[in-house]
């Protein structure tokens, strides 16, 4: 195993002091709980955001915690989630009196811990709500969860959702907003390589050197098809077709697109990708709105493969998309 | 070979065709000569940053056109120096009257190409003039390169270069920084596996499953020590015992920190490096300028690996580091 740990059971929460210590000025670390808060947390009388999961997807979740995205999240081990005592001491840390909303990726670990967490905050009198995110359209039901999948185009959600908490939207209006983004998003990816978790030290599927696999999850989930490895063009049109012959009409109005690479895979391909997606799109009417998104935003490790999400944005959306935030995924300079 | 690529001797002009469809805002592309200019170019009375090399260390270059950065940028081949003609075309482009400089990694190809340029921008009366940056201590001339390498810490002279020119600095007084700059930045880095550059589809250097390599530089070249694989912490040692041991002394006032992944190390693994970063820079009385910069700014295609950069700052450079800038490697929102 090639990677750069010291004991690869303690690599969350190393990981969590280095992006502690790196960005002290946005954010600062409950080290007990594995909970990254903003570092002005709480703010009083804001809906406060809180995400969470397993680890391995950096820069999800804690690269986007800070003003204008989210106001904590919770790192499980590595492709584990997180369990209700941190997502509670999250919620403690961050409730400003207006209620937390809880972002949950459809993964049954996350979801039943966020529910419980839900109860528990109760009890302390916090108000909270949550959604569950579902944009990946390759298969329904899968190794961790039943429906389907949330994948990249949970990042959106916290965009959008974390300027309209900023603009004072309410809890209810919150929860709305974020089942309307979750309705009008869909991703869909491939891998080309697996990953190697650093507790096992083993991959976490096998591929062969020709192959590809469509559809697969973002933890080594199995997708809808393995097939020889094809050219970066006929790749996205698959995830394309996918992806726009779902249930949303994306002809309609402005898309937000997204190219996310999922660790192992080159900025350079991810645009050669990109440049295919632009004439695909272009080609089927679909309008991109602005500039897409193009990086890696929701990764697997070291996974090489990638993953194309689309978002039919209305006028509020493209509001808060614009808004400026201030999160260390979105700050190289 | 496992890629995300059509044909492999497209892949940087379709990698820059993506680049400009998907951050057409920012950049435009002269697609004849794989040149990468800022939207606006020229700006007028400014003095005009130009970079450039060769493709497969995204986002540099072209990632760091735009305000507050560089004018342009010129894309070669794989690990290849851009030819003077594309150099020259970028230089005409964003003349804005005041001057090009030029910042150009040392690597021997790229030196005397942008030299070359300077003469023959001489012929179109443009002033250019250029600074050659060299932070890698790893070892005095390599494969490539004659005298010192030059690796991430030129990402730190398009920042603060940039922000200068932005305020009216003129060329003297750009070239003048640049080599402030240069002169207090130095970088060391380490692989622990090889690239794949897309046309020979082969690996650049065989390396052992329980091997890695001290002082690598980002086309492969040798290091200085090849030996069995190390924790985290002993990798920061190593490196940071060659950074801090040359002839800057990082003791005195504050110091820019980055850790810079070669595009195959997950951002976990990068924020487990840079949290012993810290706590050596803090033992060894090493003051971090505010928050540090963790992720990829200059990769080696799929490398895995990473390196630190230690920048020595002064008030000017602290000023022109805080700047906003506009760039497609700094807004993923």
């Amino acid at each position: 195993m090639k990677k750069v740990v010291n004991a690869p059971e303690r690599v969350v929460e190393e990981m969590l002091r280095g992006m502690e210590l790196a960005h002290s000025e946005l954010i600062r670390l409950i080290p007990e709980h594995n909970v990254v808060v903003r570092a002005d947390a709480p703010v009083q009388n804001k809906v406060a955001l809180v995400s969470g999961g397993g680890s391995g997807h950096e820069p999800t979740h804690g690269g986007y915690v800070g003003p204008g995205m989210l106001d904590a999240a919770c790192a499980g081990p590595v492709f584990t989630s997180p369990n209700p005592e941190q997502m509670l001491e999250a919620t403690k840390a961050v409730d400003g009196g207006a209620g937390v909303f809880y972002v949950v990726k459809n993964y049954t670990g996350d979801v039943l811990n966020f529910e419980m967490t839900g109860e528990l905050a109760e009890v302390e009198e916090i108000q909270t709500d949550y959604v569950v995110i579902n944009d990946d359209v390759a298969v329904e039901d899968s190794t961790y969860t039943s429906g389907r999948r949330g994948i990249a185009g949970t990042v959106f959600v916290h965009k959008i959702c974390g300027a309209a908490a900023d603009d004072g939207k309410d809890l209810a209006g919150i929860k709305e907003l974020a089942e309307r983004v979750n309705s009008n998003v869909r991703s869909m990816g491939m891998a080309l390589t697996s990953c190697v978790p650093p507790v096992s030290g083993e991959p976490i599927f096998e591929i062969g050197d020709d192959e590809m696999e469509i559809g697969m999850g973002i933890h080594g989930e199995p997708g809808t098809e393995r097939k020889k490895i094809e050219p970066a063009d006929s790749m996205v049109d698959e995830l394309l077709q996918r992806a726009l012959g779902d249930d949303v009409d994306f002809t309609q109005g402005d898309v937000a697109v997204m190219v996310n690479g999922l660790g192992g895979t080159p900025l350079m391909e991810l645009y050669v990708a990109y440049a295919h997606v632009a004439d695909v799109l272009k080609r089927e009417g679909v309008n991109v709105y602005r500039m897409a998104y193009v990086g890696e935003y929701m990764t697997s490790l070291e996974m090489a493969g990638f993953s194309v999400t689309l978002l039919k944005l209305d006028e509020e959306m493209k509001g808060y998309l614009e808004e400026p935030c201030d999160v260390a995924a979105g700050r190289p300079f």
